[in-house]
């Protein structure tokens, strides 16, 4: 058969791991897709630009459109990022009638709901692994893989920056601005943090993981996001000694009033499998009512990771060219008639145990104080730690792990425990996941 | 469109298991399918038993062939096991016209290759996901989702009552035999365990996965095979002591002189994540060139799991059934004409370091006659410990670690060392696997 012609928009740093590893191995990726897989067309920024990748016998050019209208190729590969070109280019492949592999997670969370209509319409594949969890195979898994299940929820280190940084805040003792800066130097976090810290890439991501866990149309507006930019050194210490360990999760949960779409650091119980992934790796953990809780661990980033994921993806589009376009995987796991109308939970309906850490005067009276008003909100407490001096009129740090409660309770009773005179601090309210 | 006609062989814990699935979750399941999935068709051994199941609107049979001859069924899923009436099974049911769903890894391990080939010539689909760990789509990731690798090697905790076993000697100091007993109560062993404590049953398994890995025929008399049997408590302590712990492996690697294919206990070291996976789940840790390390994890056994990794199968068949069958995901994961002749290595090539427990009397010399031994044989030794008595003349026990070694250099030392007279005990030799 002849060989199926790629156009690749975008040769940066995912661009260029995709074609190495199209050419490094392109003897065993066509004998696995029984057809040979040629990049004939690229769109680079900037043509005079020096290439870190052998370009021999691709056309190149400036103009991402010049790729897309070309009737000659099969396949469109965007590897631009962003919402803007990418979204032009992507839908214009569409009406041209190519399938699509993208790593743009930020285009699809934002924009997949219409992108995926069009391509319905024409009978064409989207396919996006590569913007969950770099390399690994967690779409596939969770669309295919786990198709016989109820997904119950997911939890995920699906930000590599977030995980670096507490990684290094833990092992090394060191402030959240030292390791960022370090993370910088490093190129494991931009120079520009704001998208990673803050907790909006992996927002991004868990919104394409609970629309294919749970069959629901992408929702990103109602993702409640939290970066780890209020985690403190002395945070990871407390939930150390209490045997948690930190982590920025995604967490997706299917629960009786809707579904929870939440995006925080948590304190998770340091013997999960999930609390010892370090560094710049990425694990999902999926609890389904047939097989139970499965893992899926690797990079989550990375020139070569990520274009593992895409190349995966180029050889199931090949894979499935000749297939009836009403039989394919569906984009977001269920046909389109059956994706589900299930509400997103507010953050205040969500109900997780907490970790609480806050500054007092120690005098007499105080903790009672503190305690009334929890049981006045109906929150109860699992553990009280008084860290300090113990002499009295001094400062001491109270950290507090309560039971499960709604988060509008927790927000009532912190901000009523702020007010007293003798709370010296804003308190630290961090989510408590157990996980099982 | 119909509904798919599934005629199920076999309504045993597996069959259960996914008939529960399928009604359970119908509705789910025929959202991502695109099509009903319908059990119209069953063959029990005893028609006259009570059923787990609710069996209303299956036609019930003692006779699987009735089942498998059947023209109104699509897709045959194989669920009694063993390589006997099981493989009678498929082939006619490949002979009629169907595709096949089995979990059965024996037969696929030992007949696999001659299923495939008759299959390929048909145009039929033999799906298999529920023949290795279970619930976790780890075959579906090796074949589809790293698709873009040159795989190097993996490992597998690849037995849940190998590994069960190993963690309950090791969390509560019981010997081999009792934990043996009690897993036999518990039913996380067989009344005759001798497939699963012996390594037979990883090996299937490790078979499997080595095949979809490196493009390799399936060669399951060419496994080296060790099991659990001559691990003891003391081994797991001297192993903790030095960092490590003691899992049941399957590993594949394939290297410049061929391929190792070989299950057997091994140290890994406690930090690795695969280090960490405990009681009957199961994990498999893949090295490929672009990814890097994924792992993969989840329960490896039960109605349930098991009958997940079925259905999700069925699934894949069903959205497959209007493809053309030269572009579908190959057996093996590389179209045939393209697997690889490598040879599988001979254990004495294979090169690992090991773990070594003697007993010795204690007196002078015997460390420099041993040792003497290993330097003779061009073996390195990393550590070495001495417990017991320090008085002369008294027995004492002494363990190492030693440098990569090829398998027969140290079976020709231990087989020297053994002969010295000083030397109280066979040697235990444990392999030690640093998995990174």
């Amino acid at each position: 058969m002849n060989a199926v012609k790629i156009g690749l928009i975008g040769l940066g740093t995912v661009g260029a791991g995709t074609l190495e590893i199209l050419q490094r191995n392109s003897r065993d990726i066509a004998g696995r897709a029984g057809r040979d897989i040629r990049v004939t067309r690229a769109a680079v920024q900037n043509l005079a630009k020096q290439r870190m990748v052998d370009t021999t016998g691709i056309e190149l050019t400036d103009d991402p459109m010049q790729v897309v209208n070309d009737p000659d190729i099969d396949i469109v590969v965007e590897l631009i990022g962003g919402d803007g070109i990418a979204r032009e280019v992507v839908l214009r492949a569409i009406e041209n009638g190519k399938h699509v592999v993208t790593a743009n997670k930020a285009l699809i969370a934002l924009h997949g709901n219409h992108i995926f209509e069009k391509a319905q319409e024409k009978g064409l594949m989207v396919a996006f692994e590569a913007a969950v969890a770099g390399g690994i195979p967690i779409i596939k898994s969770l669309r295919e893989g786990l198709s016989a299940n109820r997904i119950q929820w997911l939890a995920g280190i699906i930000n590599g920056t977030c995980n670096y940084i507490l990684t290094r805040m833990e092992q090394d003792g060191l402030d959240f601005s030292e390791v960022l800066k370090e993370a910088q130097s490093l190129g494991y976090a931009e120079a520009d943090p704001t998208f990673d810290i803050e907790g909006i890439d992996a927002a991004h991501k868990l919104t394409i993981l609970a629309s294919i866990a749970f069959g629901i149309p992408l929702q990103f507006d109602k993702v409640y996001v939290e970066g780890i930019t209020g985690v403190t050194i002395d945070d990871i210490r407390y939930a150390g000694e209490l045997g948690f360990r930190i982590k920025h999760l995604g967490i997706a949960r299917r629960n009786q009033d809707g579904i929870e779409l939440r995006v925080h650091p948590a304190l998770i119980p340091e013997q999960r499998l999930i609390a010892n992934v370090d560094g710049v790796m990425n694990a999902a953990l999926v609890m389904a009512d047939a097989v139970g809780p499965t893992l899926y661990y690797g990079a989550g980033a990375g020139a070569e990771p990520t274009g593992s994921a895409v190349v995966a993806d180029i050889v199931d589009v090949v894979r499935a060219l000749t297939s009836d376009p009403n039989n394919r995987v569906p984009h977001l796991a269920f046909q389109p008639g059956s994706l589900a109308a299930l509400p997103i939970m507010h953050i205040g309906q969500v109900e997780t145990a907490f970790y609480l850490r806050m500054s007092v005067i120690n005098r007499p009276g105080v903790l009672a104080a503190i305690t009334r008003i929890f049981g006045d909100s109906e929150i109860s407490i699992a553990t009280i730690l008084q860290k300090g001096h113990d002499a009295k009129g001094k400062e001491v740090t109270i950290i507090m792990l309560t039971q499960v409660t709604p988060g509008n309770y927790m927000s009532n009773a912190v901000e009523q425990i702020e007010k007293l005179d003798a709370v010296t601090s804003k308190i630290t309210a961090i989510r408590l996941e157990n996980l099982a």
